[in-house]
């Protein structure tokens, strides 16, 4: 049935794992070792086959033992050469929803005594939630990733606390540089169940996200603990649960959670190169992440350190602001305009258009899930030679102004170079302009050697004055959140988050054809990583939910194919 | 084209007025003062038509001078029985929104100095409307009516300031007595442009839909002075403007929108009956607007006057609380169960069935807005028939228990009554059982004569001894809060809100086959009203926000058919 290089991605339907396989021979041993306990039934086409190019599309769905899958197929000539099989739901626990008229009815007719009410119940229950019942399931983080799990799991009626530091939902993107808005377009942006409005801004500006995520929270529910921070967590083992201590508003909380989920961003902890006499600088020195905004530096010498999306917005931001700024380029970054994402990469899945087309956003994400991650970079390569031509000028300019850029090292694009790495590229929206005009100075190809007194000395023997220094350096894996958060041991247990093993820079092999460690089971037990963009965050929280929600039903969810860890992070 | 008595309802298409003409003559004379003004071109079909027992019945779109329309058409033997004509948007100020492609991009892509933020650009807005730049429209009161207007006007770009005394969006359903779910279903309670998501319980109990106003509010970035009211009001018929005192938080201030929309509540003013001995009471008495709750009264004696919603509400509450409840009904009462009134009245248009057969709620919105008024009671009446004998068993009960009921004087039902008198029912959730068994007493077909210390003397010759009077006994019309907020004078001049000219009890004629002085011009300049339930909320703010802004934009609206003013208030 299958092409002998053939395909077959599986998101917990037959595996209760990420996992795709890859030729004919993994396909075969991945069926001899669940088909017993899978028993997949009644596959069905979903609508019409397409046929373009000798490849035939389809949609399906089908039964397993356990739910109810959905899928997408590629045919050539006969034999299937790539399949996405998805666990959509579990038989018996489905979500309460008006499509399968399972609403809640709100009131109870007729008349009882001691009846609560919504709220009396809602206040009832919070009030017992982490003090006199145990949640299952703790999720570190109450960005979007935190949150839409978080409402996916109340659906499921699955007991979970979101904690985050921050006072409000929404905070940890009302706290970054004043002039960020979202780089990806309000069509692949949507959180679980409650779309934008059609009159939402393509780019959300962060406040305006801030807000909308602070009312998410509070409209679905979502047992959101503000001004929470988790001091330390640690796994017992024979007891089979977390002990977990959290401070909450000054109040310090003992929590016995089965599932420890960090959602802390897929970012992980930010990445602070050693510079030989970063003490010694009397300027201001931060991180990226801790850099509120040029305001403060009118008139002031700033120099970012990076090349990247957070470097290029700072250095434009802060050029608003009238300070005399210089980045220094490292290492080659790719650059995109963001229209031209729009137009060559979005479009034809997340895109008005799209909508219009009748692609709404769960088909989009399907479709997306549906593309091996082998197949990717072949896929993704024309997009960017399209997207070269198209933008001649202004890489002429960056070639002409000294910047180093490229299209991810084998011509791929960001969407790879995301996957891979979760940076190397700026998506343009404004800041190349300033490197080609001279307005935002650079120095490219070379590395900070010293930081100095009020100056930083380069390897290209240039000292450049400052009173800023930003350090737009990056993130490290999100196993360094389980290393401050659990233990060294645990982080090292569950090894490098995100990367598929391409080999490629900041994404050593071997290959594993999946995000390390994302939204899966990891050798760590009841430890869970969830994160990135909004798109990831929305669609990919499915399955993390319902793999959480079949281990508290105690539903049998053999793990087939458990990746090797790696601890190069 | 019509038949001779057929009928023309048209929502400011052609007459810039809510105006439904009855007869061939009517529509003939309509026609003659207005299509020189509207010039109506470019009549299309939208979709296929549809024919049912000899009615073929269409979806049509057409363009007018001002904007574009849509409507529906019912034919019968080749000639127009019924047509509904709308303006759905201003040609030239059409809302922004992805379905055009006109969505705000959220971020400015390039380098500027001197940028604001969204969240800066916000906040000086904020800042400056009320005063440094004065609203083009007041909107007093910030419940469902206030808050839809309020984000159909953002949307369109008119300047409009929502004040409420409440402290947050939503308060007014937050203080309701704790037990209050929505008795309409949630397919009927959609806000525009931000539906509830599809868990929604069927029936939202009153401090979650508290919520969902409050996060209305500020994700839809509405123009929201919460804390604040309205002290007086004058209109300055030679600047063409209102003056208006509100008091913001304490602070005193002076605003001078060109409109005025009172969006208080349809239900206008609280009806307190003058009883004699009402001060001599030592108990608490209270109208049902101020009744909190039965938790303050176990055990103790307490009576309801009335017999409609709140009344059978509010009984069932304090019985619920093991109080000695006695109900007493003055006049007959319309009682459906609600379960019955989902299967037989909303079910076509609102209920999950009909979502699945593609009426969306704007469809049925339309559908609603397509039947005449004056054919309403006829096409009522049988859905009426059917509940009566589906529930055969409830009206023997309560029958047996001396309950006075009907179906409305002519056997039309709850909607019909709704429509001339905004009450005189109850949608059973479960006191009528209650009453049946005699849980809640009742004094039936009597009148209060007197107020005594601790007792209420009844026309029966009983006296009932009262610990609680909870008065039950309905609202004003809204010009009641004309008279409170401007001038009885300007009351007077607008006259009586609400009501179809019926010819029935609390519905005086003569017939004027709208709903008086809602959604549409007053004989007072500058003045409107807003209300009613969260369906004609939703629909008909979308013909009162397209009236402001064509004022706004100084588009010629000439104002056909304004109804005469009818005082009986």
């Amino acid at each position: 049935m299958f092409e002998a290089d053939g395909f077959w991605r599986d998101l917990i339907a037959f595996t209760w794992n990420f996992k795709t396989l890859e030729t004919r021979a993994a396909i075969e041993a991945m069926l001899h070792a669940t088909l017993n306990a899978t028993r997949p039934t009644g596959w069905q086409l979903l609508g019409d086959a397409s046929l373009k190019d000798g490849v035939t599309e389809a949609w399906i769905r089908f039964e397993t033992a356990a739910g109810s899958g959905r899928g997408h197929l590629r045919l050539r000539r006969d034999r299937c050469w790539t399949l996405l099989t998805t666990l959509h739901s579990l038989t018996g626990f489905e979500e309460k929803t008006g499509a399968n008229d399972s609403r809640e009815m709100g009131v109870e007719h007729g008349a009882f005594k001691n009846r609560l009410s919504w709220l009396e119940r809602k206040q009832r229950d919070e009030a017992a939630l982490g003090y006199t019942h145990q949640p299952f399931c703790l999720i570190v983080g109450g960005g979007q990733g935190g949150l839409g799990l978080a409402a996916r799991l109340k659906r499921l009626d699955v007991p979970a606390i979101v904690i985050d530091k921050h006072p409000r939902p929404g905070d940890a993107w009302r706290k970054r540089y004043r002039s960020l808005c979202l780089h990806d377009p309000v069509w692949y942006d949507h959180m679980p169940y409650i779309p934008f409005p059609d009159h939402w801004p393509v780019f959300s500006p962060k406040d305006k996200l801030g807000d909308w995520l602070e009312m998410y929270a509070r409209v679905m529910e979502l047992d959101y603990w503000a001004s929470t921070e988790c001091d330390a967590a640690r796994y017992d083992e024979h007891g089979e649960h977390w002990e977990i201590t959290v401070s909450r508003a000054g109040e310090r909380l003992r929590l016995r959670p089965k599932h420890l989920v960090l959602a802390t961003g897929m970012s992980g902890v930010p990445n602070i190169p050693a510079i030989p006499g970063a003490d010694s600088f009397s300027g201001v020195l931060c991180h990226s992440s801790e850099h509120a905004g040029g305001e403060a530096y009118v008139g002031e010498r700033c120099v970012v350190i990076g090349s990247n999306n957070s470097a290029h917005d700072i250095c434009a931001d802060l050029w608003e602001w009238d300070a005399d700024v210089t980045m220094i380029q490292r290492s080659p970054s790719i650059v995109v305009r963001s229209e031209a994402l729009m137009k060559f990469a979005w479009g034809p899945l997340y895109s008005e258009a799209a909508v219009k087309a009748g692609i709404s956003t769960e088909i989009a994400d399907m479709r997306v899930a549906s593309v091996p991650f082998k197949l990717m970079p072949e896929w993704q390569r024309p997009v960017y030679e399209a997207i070269r031509q198209h933008d001649a000028r202004l890489y002429e300019g960056l070639e002409n102004a000294g910047f180093q850029f490229h299209f991810g090292e084998d011509g791929s694009g960001i969407h790879t170079a995301y996957l891979r790495r979760g940076s190397g590229y700026y998506i343009d929206v404004g800041a190349s302009q300033l490197i080609i005009d001279g307005e935002i100075k650079l120095e490219s190809g070379c590395e900070v050697e010293r930081i100095n007194e009020r100056s930083l000395s380069l390897s290209n023997g240039k000292e450049i004055p400052a009173d800023l220094i930003v350090l737009a350096t990056g993130y490290g894996s999100m196993n360094g959140w389980a290393a401050r958060l659990i233990s060294q041991e645990v982080a090292d247990k569950v090894g490098k988050c995100w990367g598929l093993g391409s080999g490629t820079r900041h994404d050593p092999g071997p290959w594993e054809g999946e995000l390390r460690n994302m939204w899966k089971p990891t050798r760590q037990a009841g430890l869970w990583f969830h994160g990135g963009n909004l798109m990831q965050s929305r669609h990919y929280s499915r399955y993390l939910a319902l793999q959480l929600k079949a281990r508290m039903e105690k539903i049998q969810t053999p793990v087939y194919g458990m990746a090797p860890v790696h601890h190069m992070v």
